[in-house]
């Protein structure tokens, strides 16, 4: 039985390069033509809104890079950590593909590159892509790349409405760009019969106006009308937002492209404001 | 239809007290007999270990507290941020609800108070009992409430390992310490069969050696023997370790109490180091 991989060191500490294992010993034409890459590319989670939700790490990040990279949004919620100094990359949603391949390309150019999103980086966000896109390099021409965690959505979410995420849970998106909707309803039926929690990410914007009110159909075929459900928009924000409703009554016009919905389970009470999930599944019900 | 509650303003700003909107109107013998409370109680997730994944908001709810209250491996993991003008209140692990109504007392007599977890409290944590705890109270003996948002230890791992979180993931906790071990293997059935990306929180300790190795035979029956798994132990601490397999080659023993396990869907590639899930459920297999 091989030995399985390991590391060890600080979550700080740079990682090494992706594939590194994977592509050891195989020759590539590039291998032999160039010295090695000496840039380093953080993948950097912002957390949900200003300041108070990020990480010292992802300040560190932002603020040491030569070159940051993000949608323009979120280029302007670092504002305060970036300067003169710094090249800054704005770019579109839609463009994350290319947005990737920048970043990659200008850490594999020798520079420290940031690349930034909202909430966690690896969930929803810009990592997938990006580390991809280095692992289909050759050996010699990757840079250093590691993962910056931020406080993702969910979590944000959570902590406005309570604890509604205090045992077992799901995320899912509602995002039908880049899955058919068949998979995602097949999804959401499995999670609710399995009476998980769940925090729907994407669950509306102009160009996807009925999905939440489908799923909203879908669950309500599992769950109890009185099922507590909790909308935040634009957590950690001045425009932050947070609605209590039933799953009888959620209304999917009132959630929007910076919503997370969050939809209890049988262990989900609404105390006064706040929705809390039981930690036990012993708790009477 | 009634109106859904509604809330807004910033995430750092103190939400109204738990319960105000459920007991509003209900006469209790202590709302005549007492002032209303000025405590405030602040539940902190201080992230997966030291200062670098640790939120501003969690860091000054630490250093503005009067009295700190948690288990004692958490307060020494934010010993840098508490001083001799605080009271320190740690305590053992199975003394959660004992915490909770220390917690809860101590806010009720007016101070500022700060329950700190590692993670997001909100995950496993302590904040469901400590609303909970809140809630039983009458309106004119609550204090503030707030939860504090964390990285919590699956965005921890995740990013450690790459990125295989990326699309659609479910958190279970093996822990059947508050749940009959058939409701835990439903719920993982349940994930496994809807291609979900797991996320196992306590999978093993010394108490419950068995339920990792079950699980893992669970899961065999839904997904290849090469799905990718990552075990990351103590992430961000000095003694943080990052273990590549298999769910074939899986060996429960080299979990333990601060681990989490993460195991791959379909969509889950091993690329060199790094453990990727692609963005879309279009992508080829």
């Amino acid at each position: 039985m091989p030995e399985p991989a390991l590391r060890s060191g600080l979550l700080t500490r740079l990682p090494p390069p992706v594939g590194i294992r994977q592509h050891r010993g195989t020759a590539h034409p590039d291998d032999q033509a160039q010295a090695p890459v000496t840039g380093e590319l953080s993948i950097v989670g912002l957390g949900p809104g200003g300041p108070a939700h990020r990480t010292q790490a992802a300040r560190d990040a932002v603020r040491d890079a030569q070159i940051v990279l993000g949608y323009h949004a979120y280029l302007a919620a670092c504002a305060d950590l970036t300067g003169p100094h710094q090249d800054l990359v704005p770019s579109e949603i839609g463009a994350e593909q290319q947005r990737a391949e920048d970043a990659v390309r200008a850490a594999t150019d020798g520079s420290r590159v940031a690349l930034v999103s909202s909430g966690d980086a690896g969930i929803y966000g810009m990592a997938s892509l990006a580390l991809t896109t280095v692992a289909a390099l050759p050996l010699a021409r990757r840079p250093s790349v590691r993962v910056v965690p931020g406080i993702t959505a969910a979590t944000a979410a959570a902590a406005l409405l309570g604890a509604p995420l205090a045992r077992d849970f799901a995320c899912l998106t509602l995002s039908d760009l880049l899955a058919p909707w068949e998979a995602v309803e097949a999804r959401l039926r499995a999670v609710a019969a399995a009476d998980l929690v769940l925090a729907l990410y994407n669950p509306r914007s102009r160009g996807r106006p009925w999905q939440l009110r489908r799923a909203r159909d879908v669950l309500a075929e599992y769950r109890p009308d009185d099922t507590p459900v909790g909308l935040v928009t634009d957590a950690g924000r001045d425009s932050e937002r947070v609605q209590l409703t039933t799953l009888a009554e959620l209304d999917p016009d009132r959630a929007g492209m910076h919503t997370v919905v969050i939809v209890g389970g049988e262990g989900t009470s609404r105390l006064g404001d706040w929705l809390v999930t039981a930690r036990s599944l012993h708790a009477p019900r």
